[in-house]
């Protein structure tokens, strides 16, 4: 398998977590976002990804697109250690964890999007980052507000085994971080990353893309 | 089953059409987003969703947020009609149109987003406006993208029969018809929603948000 990927952006990372906690050793391919205005508008990386955004995992003939389709592809193809609760319940809270963060946290922060701001609508910088801290701080807020609410978080997000709940946190958490923006606050949010963090397959993903982001990244 | 909902929004518009195609009955309970600044913001209505969002499912003791968690939930509860392929890289490819909308396209669109735009960054509407169809149409135009390069597209966005892609597509596009976005350059796309709403389950579910629509929404 192949997964192309940039180190430090935010959804290839979940699924390299994910790839780390299954023991899948895939071929990484690196898009540098920069480079020519971004290798991934270039039309070769259109062949593979119509839509030019990052993770793609290339499985054979299977071109798997969306972080979160290819982490339930490879929960299907190896289902364990599994990133989905075996409990109806446990599963349908742990999908809705992700995608609090993969719908309304994430994308509004994302690269492309901080840079439509700054370039499409010529927003100053101090504006784009009062964008970027109130929905950073809103998606940590409302990650944290059901943590604290429903009784069913452990160690982890869901209970004491990492989930894909937690593999969509932990990148949430290292950008908020990497744009200095204080996650102090959110005492569950900080429990369930300080457990993934303490697991080594976690760990060495995380300061393999901690050594490589040296240079705090711009807003723009 | 409880469905909390605002009837013309997005997301919960989603799981409408996916009820309407399982044939599911729930007790529908609106929230209206705008009286007293927007009911989804009480504490009541906390107190069910701590990320203060629609729609949430409520299943006896189970309450299931996020549009696309819910979905999976209700595939689970009632796997026929399927609204997942029963083919693995099909059902990969579904989640992933589907996520493409859910996590790429709707999020940047919401009222939440467009109140911030307005209110939090002071944006004029002119600039709203161009954001609101830069996303729009970016969205719009990978989909048409994808649909067209892959060749696993039928009359509906996967195959010869609607999907959960398409539960996320068609209230995409009655959002861009909402806010003016010309969507005649996305044949496939089109081709996709007339093909859903040939469907009686579908085209009820829809024609009764359009009725009670009736006003133009205004960006702010």
């Amino acid at each position: 398998m192949k997964l192309y990927l940039n180190e430090v952006s935010n959804a290839p990372l979940r699924v390299r977590l994910a790839l780390a906690l299954k023991g899948i050793a895939v071929e990484e391919i690196r898009v540098d976002l920069e480079r020519g205005g971004g290798e991934q508008h270039s039309s070769a990386f259109g062949a593979i990804n119509p839509q030019h955004m990052l993770p793609v995992l290339v499985d054979g003939e299977h071109v798997v697109r969306q972080s979160l389709a290819i982490i339930e592809y490879l929960e299907e193809l190896k289902p364990r250690p599994a990133l989905l609760p075996p409990d109806r319940a446990g599963r349908t809270r742990v999908r809705s964890l992700a995608l609090m963060i993969a719908c309304d946290g994430q994308p509004l922060l994302n690269l492309r999007v901080r840079r439509y701001l700054a370039d499409g609508l010529g927003l100053p910088a101090a504006q784009a980052d009062r964008w970027f801290r109130h929905w950073m701080g809103q998606s940590l807020a409302e990650y944290e507000a059901v943590l604290a609410r429903d009784g069913m978080s452990g160690r982890f997000s869901h209970g004491d085994a990492p989930t894909l709940a937690d593999v969509c946190l932990v990148p949430q958490v290292l950008m908020a971080e990497r744009f200095g923006v204080p996650t102090s606050g959110y005492a569950q949010v900080m429990r369930a990353f300080e457990a993934c963090m303490a697991l080594p397959e976690i760990r060495s993903v995380v300061d393999r893309a901690r050594a490589l982001d040296c240079a705090p990244e711009a807003l723009r």
